[in-house]
């Protein structure tokens, strides 16, 4: 268990958040209108504080470089004037989006005349826990806004000064516009501790969504009194059944790997039936060693592995289960249908399945069986993602069962409230 | 912090979980029909089964007298064969309830012709932590069953020989029709150690329903790693507003408080404009105090409380956020609408609140802005029933805003899995 939190940074915490719950009873009464037009005003004023933005950027690229981050993550933490004018534009695609709030989720009238209504309503205030990009900053500021909600956020101590520029930019448009600054609030003190007090703010908060790697997500999960949506760890696997086109099994099990390897919804583990691993692991190992993908393979893959000349290595138990995040793949042969779900019930994260099969029955079975929060037939494991679902937008990938899972936008911003109108009816 | 769960525990614990996930994999897979049909032999085997379910209760409320159990909570946990029929014929009443399982939510198929669909699939391994009645145990098996979820019950110890006998005619009767015993089991060992290795059994078990008083549902929300919804601590609050019709004012305030004063959707507050003050209060204090309700009044109602011949003290500023749980209620005067959402939320609950108003813009703020589960114009805050709602069944009444808000019956035991059906698409 841990140590107590200060109770000076829990009071800090506190206080923000009850000013973010003030902030949160003006946005749940705002028109589409009105917040589709202080969007595109928070749009404007990122734009017009591009140097401020990429003066902090700056300063947090020089600190990570004196720290020694890798170039990647200095890519990824990395501003210019184009990625500004993007994050910008992110806020003016949210506005296009439609409201959530005052959906009419269903109703009826009952016996006694009672008209009872089940409508879509803010959740009030929301905080966020990340390690990203900066733009996730702004991101979930227009979400978390469009759908009636403050939020508080609690970005990495690598993107401070980034954060800390894009969030006055919109909490100045915000005042400027009469609008409560405090819709908007960039968590910026207190160190580990306010995360943590964020997270334990049960009453004054009531969501948290972390986003990022698997130990800030763990440690969201076993601390927070407040409930929390988990996002995002993904040990998607591609099954390349007995009965598969082996041409789409290919294309789909190079994309899946490869597209964009660091993300939660690339394919880390194939899963080769038996029948066709002559055939088809030949020319998807050649095709992944091209690809520069290192594999870990199961004993008698080796020899295929050797054979198209690929970086492998034999796989360990652990191995199965691991998110690579990067270029590299797990792969095993299987009996059947039955083994290869087997093995995902036991190494899966319920993130992302997919089957490659022609065979009707093969493809209910994975579909009925495989519990994730998406399941897959013959498409690539990267098509899980809001706006590839259509969703205009999103704010992270739910894994866990309750309130959303998979790709979550503005409804999954919003809870419900029950209105029941009546006449003076008793019981 | 709490000291650590007995290992031994844990491992009882989530061998016990592990076994309901296997029979919840058997469960997720059973079409309406079989389910209704296993609901119905249920029932049989609970009505077959009275005698020793008698023994067990009786057994119950022998060790209650002895450790000097009040009669109000001997008679809620006293059966008879006629409770035992009730309780047999809950389940036969799911079984003719509509399955979620299988619901298609949305739907849409993509630019790229990938069909997505969001379809309602069960939760998996749902734990129950309860002190209620017994009868909770053949609700709650009954529910989960039908929403395709295997259950693990903690119930009170107060009941625990009528909840053995109980959950052993159950499980016996899943055995004879060749379903797995699993679907349901009591957690019966390991004492307070067990309650809180089940709410930690992350992985293992999908989700958590506290059901009790404020202190159990408090600790499952402090120490659960697992989601939980919280359910039931109401302060609902009646609200007379000036423009109210006093005689429905009057009923819906008697109906709220005295129908059924020891559950969660009973007032525990009235609020009262202060322009219809001198002509209401008199009427329902009188009415009040002649139904047996003591009251905690403000000073300025005093006198009214006087002259009605009440039982009544000074309230104390705790006593507004009190839940009374019996016939007792508070009541304080508000200058205007705004005030009395004030003290709403300064006092309520989030679960019922209720205006009595002819006004129709004042209805329409109440309904808008005040932050609870439901929000009632002119109807007795009992209504928040899921039987009264129209479900058909009730498994509890959230009061959280994620997942489910007010109360929940069947399609709030699903989550949702998301099938993608593709031809070979890739990004």
């Amino acid at each position: 268990m841990s140590a107590a939190i200060d109770p000076a940074v829990v009071e800090h915490v506190t206080a923000l958040a009850d000013r973010a719950r003030v902030a949160s009873r003006r946005l749940a009464l705002m028109s589409r209108a009105d917040k589709d037009a202080a969007l595109l005003r928070l749009a404007d004023a990122v734009e017009a504080a591009t140097p401020a933005i990429l003066a902090g950027n700056a300063g947090d690229l020089e600190r990570g470089r004196g720290a020694g981050m890798s170039e990647s993550l200095q890519d990824r933490l990395r501003l210019d004037e184009a990625r500004v004018a993007a994050v910008a534009q992110a806020l003016r695609d949210v506005a296009a989006l439609p409201d959530p709030v005052g959906e009419v989720v269903r109703g009826s009238t009952l016996a006694n005349g009672l008209q009872i209504r089940q409508v879509r309503v803010p959740m009030g205030v929301i905080g966020m826990i990340y390690e990203a990009r900066p733009n996730v900053t702004v991101d979930a500021a227009g979400l978390c806004l469009k759908s009636g909600n403050a939020v508080i956020l609690r970005g990495g101590s690598a993107a401070a000064g980034s954060n800390h520029a894009l969030v006055e930019a919109m909490r100045a448009s915000l005042a400027e516009q009469g609008l409560p600054a405090d819709a908007v609030t960039l968590l910026e003190e207190g160190g580990r501790d306010a995360a943590r007090a964020l997270m334990t703010a049960r009453g004054h908060v009531d969501l948290v969504i972390p986003r990022g790697g698997a130990d800030l997500i763990q440690t969201v999960v076993r601390e927070s009194t407040v409930p929390v949506i988990e996002t995002g760890i993904g040990v998607c696997h591609v099954y390349v059944d007995r009965a598969a086109d082996l041409d789409k099994a290919l294309a789909i099990t190079l994309n899946a790997k490869t597209q964009r390897p660091s993300v939660c919804n690339a394919a880390e583990s194939l899963l080769v039936h038996r029948d066709v691993a002559v055939d088809f692991l030949p020319k998807v190992l050649t095709d992944l060693a091209g690809a520069g993908v290192r594999l870990h393979v199961s004993p008698e893959v080796a020899p295929h592995a050797d054979a198209a000349g690929a970086a492998y290595a034999i796989a360990s138990e652990a191995d199965f289960g691991t998110e690579w995040h990067g270029l590299e793949l797990s792969v095993a042969l299987v009996d059947d249908l039955d083994e290869a779900m087997d093995r995902i019930r036991r190494f899966g994260t319920g993130h992302t399945e997919a089957i490659v099969t022609e065979d009707r029955g093969a493809a209910r079975r994975f579909t009925a069986e495989v519990d994730a929060a998406v399941v897959m037939v013959n498409a690539s494991t990267r098509f899980t993602d809001g706006g590839e679902f259509g969703f205009g937008a999103e704010i992270g990938i739910s894994t866990q069962k309750l309130h959303a899972r998979g790709p979550m936008a503005l409804p999954e911003l919003t809870t419900t409230k029950w209105v029941v109108d009546g006449d003076g009816q008793v019981r």
